[in-house]
């Protein structure tokens, strides 16, 4: 059976990840391969529903475990009833954010450490990415991006600069690991010379 | 601060849990400590909303590592919420099952293997019991006493035998831990008998 493609992308908010998530689809339909583009929760009811726990606003006491814990459930039942499935038929998977956010996020961000990518592994239950896009774009410009698109500056942002360029160098760590399926892409360029680059590395996985 | 008590329970339905844990509840009182008797999910808000996701049949493609986390992420607000401030109070706390309970059902019964523990260690945030008591009686035993009290035998009960026994294994397994909290009781005897094997040990724990 022919395997598929597993492809995820990273980053932080406002570094143009919807952007290049969409030139990865258009390369793969190109090549006339059948392509799955999703994102956590991903659209499973079990998924959603544990969404639902995380943001209601009256679990104002739930303690950063919980918290990682159910993320990480909410992965698991993705990658079952979703990811491995469309993987298995010889798919061309693109998920938006997925291990590695929670790692960064949660375990330099929070200050969870080591045991974020140790329950993230169980929950992944053996499917990791073939490749990870890290859209590099330094945490400051990414917020001042989405301001401008926005027209205000967010007050809580700003103040959180310290968070995100906490979870910027859980990203950075992320790469530099041996044997990593990361590449770091510099997300401070047009549009055209990003997508020149993730094309080139598309071109080597799919000839390689 | 004077530090409290914690005590778990663990053993097969119908090995005489509760009547023992009314017999434990009674030593601490009699002695004038504040005792918290809880069971998972432990009445906390978020642990019941995950509790309704468990149940809920309409989640039949749940994965059975969805489930375990959601379990997890359950005692790990439980931890948080309740037994670790009662902990801190100096109160004891007594908890029908915990971790060991996961760690036998769905370790060693569903077959996950030990990332049950692993998850678990990381759910508990090192809030480990001082001791736990094992309702150790063979299986089958349990479930004739069960079906006994009902007045019926319970078809799936019957089928289900050889994954009890995995569970029992699994409990035994935990016994035999170099450094384990686990007490193995002898639970084939009358109530009387069982509760002077408890009451021995938890005098020497009072008392040591």
């Amino acid at each position: 059976m022919k395997k598929g493609l597993f492809i995820t992308i990273e980053g932080p908010d406002g570094a143009g990840k919807t952007t290049q998530i969409d030139n990865i689809e258009r390369y793969f339909a190109e090549r006339g391969r059948t392509v799955v583009r999703t994102r956590e929760p991903g659209g499973t009811s079990i998924g959603e529903k544990l969404r639902a726990v995380l943001l209601d606003p009256a679990n104002t006491e739930m303690s950063p475990i919980t918290e990682m814990l159910i993320y990480a459930a909410a992965r698991a039942q993705h990658v079952a009833e979703k990811i491995r499935p469309a993987i298995d038929r010889g798919d061309v998977v693109i998920c938006d954010r997925f291990m590695d956010s929670s790692i960064a996020y949660q375990g330099y961000g929070r200050g969870l450490g080591e045991c974020v990518r140790d329950v993230n592994l169980i929950a992944v239950d053996g499917v990791l990415p073939d490749i990870t896009f890290l859209m590099d774009l330094d945490p400051a410009k990414g917020l001042a991006r989405i301001a401008a698109n926005r027209g205000t500056e967010d007050r809580l942002e700003r103040e959180a600069l310290d968070f995100h360029y906490r979870i910027y160098e859980g990203f950075l760590a992320l790469c530099d690991e041996p044997g990593t399926a990361m590449v770091r892409i510099d997300a401070d360029r047009t549009v055209e010379e990003i997508k020149a680059d993730i094309y080139a590395k598309l071109d080597e996985i799919v000839t390689g």
